[in-house]
């Protein structure tokens, strides 16, 4: 096994940080090792916002529910950017390619090449010795954080990545097996054998010394969904923002 | 820089592939590597198809128009995946989890996270001195691509990656600067002045010695999106597999 794959291979997420900041050389070795993630049609849809302000860091964590944005050594937004491919367009250019940009097809464009990006960093901070954890939650800010970071239509901060010295080694979560995920030619519908170690009974996430969870995988997720979620205030979001997703 | 910086740092899409298929080990090292990804909630939202059937792969290149998939040493689809973490809900259940995840913000989630395993892949292929590409293009082959992988609701085949011996070392592609793309607390609405460099002249694909471009980074895509595009279909397949992005 290569250096690449170990270090891959040794990923968990990180949440609790040394009271440490990142120096001028990771946060530029980071960003420019995610700057080399492919795009579709070389668009680079992303844009990265560091946040080094201290009141803005600790505005976002109280909002988004989630300390490690705060404690973190540095805290990076990654948006999806299609913003940035109009800037050479005329008003009347950028009204058609507006148009054409609120399909769903390059919301989902943006979306993907903005997390392979991601990964890059992800995987970069970890090399370096590093630990890091992408923070969904910021949608939790939404749409306040518009406003504070100023960002324009076609640009939608997806999630954050809080990177720091580890103060922690949590153990790493089993992935489901394999033969669960991973098909040959044709999906399997009959999962369920397949998947059982992960959707039966606890002992998935009980065999855990720390980090004990009673539910199983599966169980969790019908905790969580099986109720009203109060989720299309995201849609209206994302709209606002040019993309109709029509 | 470190091992992993470099390889990242190295990165090129391949298009041209020896005449060789990858050995099991190596597809299993992408695969395991690629179960590595971090995603949100541990749901694992995705499913990786290997396409080994030469005749289905056939299929796939020509309504892709994408010679790749077939001449590649492997080719894997990448699919955003909802259905498994119903697997263990009963009908009812089911059916309120499944109006859950029609939210666009699940839908966001999973092409996400997919697109985090998917880079682990793509980097993993390029650690073991293979070459790859993301091919977006298989979207030309919805919605009968949904038939030939037998994919349920919930499943979405987002992209493909074409792996083997590369046959080919194109030049890399010169990325924006990162003044352009790095952003620090605020984003930069005066952007041009900044990326003049690939919006103004053709300097930028004019510069290569292979794959001459003359339009600028910036005018290639008023040229691509300054017309009308037919891709409201896209939105229509997305929602008939239950991601009504309400």
């Amino acid at each position: 096994m290569n250096e690449v794959m170990q270090v891959i291979r040794q990923h968990r997420s990180i949440r609790k940080f040394k009271n440490i900041p990142l120096i001028d050389e990771q946060i530029e070795a980071i960003v420019d090792v995610a700057q080399m993630a492919p795009t579709s049609a070389h668009m680079q849809p992303f844009s990265i916002i560091g946040i080094t302000d201290q009141e803005l860091r600790k505005k976002i964590a109280v909002h988004s529910e989630n300390p490690s944005i705060e404690e973190c050594g540095y805290f990076f937004i990654f948006c999806a950017d299609l913003y940035r491919i109009m800037l050479a367009a005329s008003p009347e250019q950028q009204e058609k390619m507006g148009h054409n940009l609120s399909f769903s097809y390059f919301y989902q464009t943006a979306v993907l090449s903005t997390a392979l990006a991601l990964q890059n960093a992800n995987v970069t901070a970890e090399s370096m010795g590093l630990g890091a954890v992408i923070i969904g939650g910021i949608n939790e800010a939404l749409p306040a954080l518009d406003e504070w970071l100023g960002l324009p239509d076609f640009v939608i901060p997806l999630v954050g990545l809080a990177v720091g010295i580890p103060d922690e080694l949590p153990e790493q979560k089993p992935r489901l097996p394999r033969s669960a995920v991973f098909f040959e030619n044709r999906y399997d519908l009959d999962l369920k054998e397949k998947a059982k170690d992960m959707t039966g009974k606890s002992e998935y996430y009980g065999a855990r010394t720390n980090n004990k969870q009673r539910a199983s995988w599966s169980g969790k997720f019908i905790a969580m969904l099986d109720k009203d979620l109060p989720l299309g205030g995201y849609t209206e979001y994302v709209k606002s923002k040019g993309f109709d997703l029509k």
